[in-house]
């Protein structure tokens, strides 16, 4: 297998980009779909914003360094990897805060409906903004619903106002098929919102080629945005007239430095600012969105489905395939950019792998996942990656940590 | 004038403070109520937050260096500055959206009256804000007042719910008296919420002295937390058990790596959380807000009046106090830690001020404002950059500027 990977590692046209990340020695890496490395761009950049703009040029910086159009300027780099015309997409807050603005434009545009409906097992945040919304206009006006992911199609009818889903499941990495759906979705007088969490920089995403409406999604998971990195908000072109959020703040304002009391949208997806923008870090996002500039996100998709398919034939070589339950599609091309693997002790193993230079993560109850960022994580790491875990089980280290969590609990 | 400002250096208890911020070689910055300074310890901690815990040890710096708990302890290291015991402050989001959670909550709290006041002249996203909430609740359910600033206490009656003041006016550096307006809102059953922009940092602000209910604030003006920082969000112990903000997402639920599908928010003002925080973002902050650790509010509020005055005497000594018209407070105790000159000339005058190496700001149509931190500006700097405005004065050279400005706008 070792030489499997040496050789799809040299037809890697990928593989040069390595050089344009910090990875830590001795550790492979296989968690950027929780955090991106950082890439040396971003680096450079914290520096940048922080000592000569920020700490020499000070506040002359707004327009000096152009701080006031980072969000529009980031927005603008992230829509061709999501299949986004111009103006269509900005960076801001989090995906929580802009979930909450999307949801409650939405259901303002969708009068006469009140039904919100997700998956039971989306994200939790994508579920709570929805309750929180719920408790906010009441139930009269946003009544939530939770459908199994595998009924979604079949519960769609003309009493739901809004379909909210995350285009890559978190746990099990299932990628739905956002053009069917969003069809289904408006032959019903559905409008569609998008989380593009664990798709954004994974997969070529297609927004306006499946005609979407609405999306959100990260910047801190495959592109690399930094910890805790600005979210971003798609609306399309032609809801921008009617759309209005509610979070209207100074920067969404038409004239924000005219300081008038009455509140005037900017006409277009700019209205999605509310607050002062997260300056240092749309800096350090801007810098790390530049690495995108010439990636093919084909490329980055073949690499993906490639890495995964080879992670598997890793396992079964190790002898690690009946062991570690596989709960991911089993088709590649049903799938994000990770795997998931059931496991009772996987918490434990989790930990006796990180202890051995592997990062991956754990998901309760007992799942392992293992993503695969194909800018700077090549085939040989996995097998080697593999070939730790084989060590692992091997010697049962993680039964050691299994005894000592269990010692804590109870 | 040279010598009264040297002796005052000499005498100043917070001078060595200075060496605790880099500023720009050549420039006097009076903007710190804009965009505070670079602390030396921000600037090292963006380094090692980006390079060490991001790039080196990745998505385990969430436990390894605490990540998870930066919004909480930045909150309780703001919390003594503006008066507020442990467990009520915590740093999220920006102000808009902040205030957007804590007027949605308490307008709920409040069931049976609609009416939201606030000032004319409030800082201009404190009534968008209103507005949003107003066009999302509808008017039945979130109502609008605007009052003049000098008649909001007589404005104040039984049918609102909710008062929404700035404790210091952006524009004039009025300071309005917490202490009495709280109480007379009590007396009408009405709740308050202060908005700590222009305060937080600048003057001994007592939340809990004043039985205040909620408080907003931002971090990036006199708390030094660099551009775009997070904002606090302060909610009073008494409330924390009816209060429920709208934006609900993960990290405010009361165990979040659960993965719960049903939303149960974490008691305490932590509920405040909606997505990710801003990592880096909010460990710069941290760093910065650790200046604050020996230092004396009461000794910066002492030095920030003496610096208005001595400002106000620079001025006169130079015959520029009849040009320069003040708007703000005759008294000291009444302002915030700014002054505001009318000047029909103002903007051109602000930009060849900044030309010649004094940061001030200008705020529409016709103010240059004047701020002082105590921090780290000396009284030496306000009598060079008077000396500095009386040449500008002297030989008219803004009117060149003001001469350009016209023929751009026409």
């Amino acid at each position: 297998m070792l030489s499997i990977a040496q050789n799809l590692d040299r037809q890697d046209a990928l593989a040069a980009l390595r050089q344009q990340f910090y990875l830590p020695q001795g550790t492979i890496y296989l968690d950027g779909n929780s955090l991106g490395a950082l890439p040396v761009a971003a680096k450079e950049r914290a520096v940048e914003v922080v000592n000569q703009q920020w700490g020499q040029d000070l506040i002359t910086s707004w327009n000096k360094h152009a701080w006031i159009d980072l969000p529009l300027h980031c927005g603008e780099l992230i829509a061709p990897l999501i299949g986004a015309a111009p103006g269509q997409v900005i960076c801001c807050d989090s995906i929580s805060v802009n979930l909450f603005k999307v949801l409650s434009a939405a259901l303002q545009m969708q009068k006469g409906r009140s039904k919100v409906i997700t998956t039971v097992d989306n994200f939790p945040t994508d579920i709570y903004v929805i309750e929180g919304l719920r408790q906010q206009l009441g139930e009269v006006s946003c009544e939530l619903v939770l459908s199994e992911e595998s009924e979604i199609e079949t519960q769609l009818d003309e009493r739901i106002a809004i379909l909210l889903l995350t285009q890559v499941n978190f746990r099990s990495g299932r990628l739905l098929d956002m053009r069917r759906i969003t069809e289904l979705a408006h032959e019903k007088g559905i409008l569609v919102v998008w989380d593009l969490a664990h798709s954004a920089g994974a997969l070529p995403v297609k927004l306006d080629g499946c005609n979407a409406d609405f999306a959100v999604g990260c910047t801190y998971k495959y592109l690399n945005g930094g910890p805790g990195a600005p979210a971003f908000i798609y609306v399309a072109q032609r809801h921008q007239g009617e759309f209005q959020q509610p979070i209207s703040g100074w920067m969404g304002h038409a004239a924000p430095f005219s300081f008038n009391s009455a509140y005037a949208p900017v006409p277009g997806v700019k209205q999605n600012l509310s607050g002062t923008p997260a300056v240092i870090a749309m800096s350090v996002l801007e810098a790390a969105l530049n690495v995108w500039s010439d990636v093919d996100m084909l490329r980055v998709r073949q690499k993906s489905m490639a890495m995964g398919e080879f992670f598997l034939e890793c396992l079964k070589a190790c002898g690690l395939d009946d062991e570690f339950v596989c709960v991911s599609p089993d088709s590649a091309l049903e799938r994000g950019s990770q795997l998931a693997f059931q496991h009772q002790h996987a918490y434990a193993i989790c930990q006796a792998w990180i202890d051995a230079g592997v990062i991956a993560d754990f998901r309760a109850p007992d799942l392992l996942r293992v993503g695969f960022t194909p800018l700077y994580i090549s085939f040989e790491e996995l097998w080697q990656a593999v070939n730790k875990l084989k060590l692992i089980m091997e010697n049962k280290e993680y039964l050691r940590d299994a005894y000592q969590s269990i010692q804590t609990v109870t």
